[in-house]
């Protein structure tokens, strides 16, 4: 079982580097963009595991280390 | 209309990242973590545009800048 864990900044918080990646990409002939948000996405191999288990152990893994609940949120998706 | 690039390093690629959450869960008392991969996510605001084009240009930016060919992946996902 895979856990898919999903972390983005919270809505209002700033984030310089999806700025930077807006701001680039408008630079290189893409004008369309109009904000950017970088998240980070941490795939979990968790063996052999039932899904309600696997959902359960991944969020108290991204509460506990995975996010900083103060700027970000997150999702857990689970996979095959 | 937001597109939604997943950018992973390809398999075989070594990930110290990855490898530092792994162990830092087992020492949080998760121990059936196997293994960790870690990828960003780049949420892109596209306005108003057909899906197959927000498509066509999400894939042309994550090949010019959002991702390294050599090392990693993509995924090019679309959103409401």
């Amino acid at each position: 079982m895979k856990a898919i864990v999903t972390v983005m900044l919270k809505a209002g918080v700033l984030d310089p580097q999806g700025k930077a990646i807006g701001t680039a990409l408008h630079h290189l002939g893409f004008p369309a963009v109009a904000d950017v948000r970088v998240g980070k996405v941490i795939e979990l191999e968790l063996g052999d595991m039932a899904p309600q288990d696997a959902q359960a152990a991944a969020q108290a893994m991204a509460e506990k280390l995975l996010a900083n609940p103060v700027m970000e949120s997150f999702r857990v998706d689970l996979a095959g």
